[in-house]
């Protein structure tokens, strides 16, 4: 027990603060007692509230049959799974990724090859050298503000991902969620935006509005949404249609922008303040340093390990996750620590990251 | 195509003018809006909406860790399939069963094994026969009207399904939508009454307000329902919290007997109306008359077969399902005809069933 006040970098999750009630629960109401009630009661289409496929439809600027809207994005990647993979199938990841897609592709029974991760995305020339020994389905990715490594795939890098998909036959999953969460910078173009028949878009409203609307949607060629409509038919006839209906009241009425910049002014100083607190605590050390999204990442010095942080961490009150579950091969992730920083004041922030220096230093001297 | 009006005999979906939308609509925005706001909106339990699952926890008399509330009842039986099953593992089902579980178990690998279903249930001696030869995991029943047939399983079947369980040492899976809708006679004591340790107890608010709401639950033992929540978190995180929590506040203000009620006083001239119509159409032919639920079954004379009855009613305006569906092996289907009668008017059911005596007697003559 510490004597400390708590601070968890632990999961990624929006800032309590950030959730606008009192338009959620405006919309909540509009969508069950309005034009649509009808819709949103009956049984419906397996890929998601009409309306709300037409209106993202319209924001992709792709055709509504490409669109599918699912209780959550982690959902439709179970479902791609199904529609994509047989067992034993190879997918390719980033190293460090996502750790709930490994589990989910994993309970697939794919084969996961990583592809180690760089500050400005994988290594394209470890990817080409993976391909001459495999032939994934499938390349998975988190482009933009990466979860865990906070890292945005350059131009370049992107460029390269998609020739070497036409290449040698595999689909990209982009997985977008924190996309729209940029607090510097511009945009790169999106996977997607480079090549819109390989690749499947993902993205999410959970950081947009909320986790409790439970909506995600996927972009992809009409034939593949149709047979992953299909499975989530097969798995759960209609997905929440009154929380497809919600975020579509949400959208209709023009608050997503509005909300958009209400994150950013939110989140950008907590960004800052990570950033600041790693550069004064920090001097030396290797991090990520993110230009959006939710997270940076650490390599620790050599010798520290995720274990024995954890342990001492806790003894200062911080809670950290296990970096060993970012990767497909976990001692690949002995020495990596995601650092989450949206959830928490940029005082805590500063607090916390100068602990976890102390901690750091304590075990590497 | 008909001149007459069309009257479709195929989902069984609860009828348009049986949704609550006002009160729906107020409960959505108290789920949104009120005390529970934050925890609503948040990244939640992959077990649900905790004051959800502690009033149904009330509701059945057991713990709330034996509760497991998700985005529908079908869902649950995916994670179950994930928690329970091996590819090439025996399940047990009714025959005819629900399609959509056939669906998913052959997804999962399952070897599915049907037993026959009588006016009074599953043929038990049939089963002990089956048991001689294979060894289930799971007896799959719908032992309430059960959909597609209607019939309902005696106690006296209940109680040596049960005793099999045992003695065999599988598990009875309990899939129970309709039980709330009976519209005349008593309730059977249900499975999992009978034997909670080996029952998992499933059922829905589908029928009972919406399938809009989405939101099912499952009901067993603890270490297995945490099991079935760690595959749900691995597969969404969170299940939609906006439906679970006006779900949640539609049974807190007590508004669920009274739905019931109406449901039932909507449904019961319905069942009426399709039995009378049977009996004055049908003489002499073989179905099921059910006490509850959505559905009557019918046993098609020698000779009508299923495809040649839905090309033929097509023509008088009446949509079937193919009855092979609900099958395991689906030529045992071939003279199975599922008839949906709640989302039809009296006036309506009285009419399609004497156009498809009409259909039926030109077929076999």
């Amino acid at each position: 027990m510490s004597a400390e006040r708590p601070i968890a970098f632990t999961r990624g999750v929006p800032a309590d603060e950030s959730y606008p009630f009192e338009a959620i629960a405006e919309c909540a109401a509009a969508a069950v007692g309005g034009a649509h009630r009808l819709r949103v009661q009956q049984y419906g289409p397996s890929g998601g509230f009409p309306p709300l496929r037409e209106w993202l439809a319209e924001r992709h600027e792709v055709a509504p049959e490409q669109v599918i809207v699912a209780n959550g994005s982690l959902q439709l990647i179970d479902l791609l799974a199904w529609a994509l993979l047989e067992r034993g199938d190879t997918v390719f990841v980033e190293s460090p990724t996502y750790d709930r897609t490994l589990t989910l592709l994993r309970r697939h029974g794919a084969t996961i090859v990583g592809i180690p991760m760089e500050a400005d995305g994988p290594d394209t020339d470890a990817l080409e050298a993976a391909l001459a020994r495999h032939r994934p389905k499938l390349f998975y990715t988190i482009a933009d503000f990466q979860n865990p490594s906070g890292a945005t795939v350059s131009l370049a890098k992107r460029r390269r991902i998609v020739e070497l998909a036409g290449r040698h036959g595999f689909r990209v999953l982009e997985d977008a969620p924190y996309r729209p969460l940029r607090y510097r910078g511009s945009q790169v173009t999106s996977l997607v935006e480079l090549d819109g028949e390989r690749t499947v878009h993902m993205s999410s409203f959970t950081k947009q509005i909320s986790p409790g609307v439970r909506v995600g949607y996927a972009i992809g060629e009409k034939a593949l949404v149709a047979r992953v409509a299909k499975f989530a038919e097969d798995t759960y006839i209609t997905p929440s249609l009154l929380g497809e209906a919600t975020v579509f009241e949400f959208c209709r009425r023009g608050l997503l922008e509005p909300q958009l910049e209400r994150l950013r002014a939110l989140y950008r100083p907590r960004l800052e303040a990570a950033c600041e607190a790693m550069r004064r605590h920090f001097p030396g050390c290797e991090w990520i340093e993110p230009d959006g999204g939710f997270f940076l990442s650490v390599s620790l010095p050599n010798g520290v390990t995720n274990e024995a942080l954890r342990a001492r961490a806790a003894e200062r009150g911080l809670a950290l996750s296990d970096g060993r579950g970012f990767f497909p091969n976990p001692e690949d992730g002995d020495r990596f620590l995601r650092l989450p920083f949206c959830a928490l004041t940029p005082a805590d922030i500063d607090e916390g990251v100068a602990r976890l220096a102390t901690v750091v230093r304590g075990l590497a001297s």
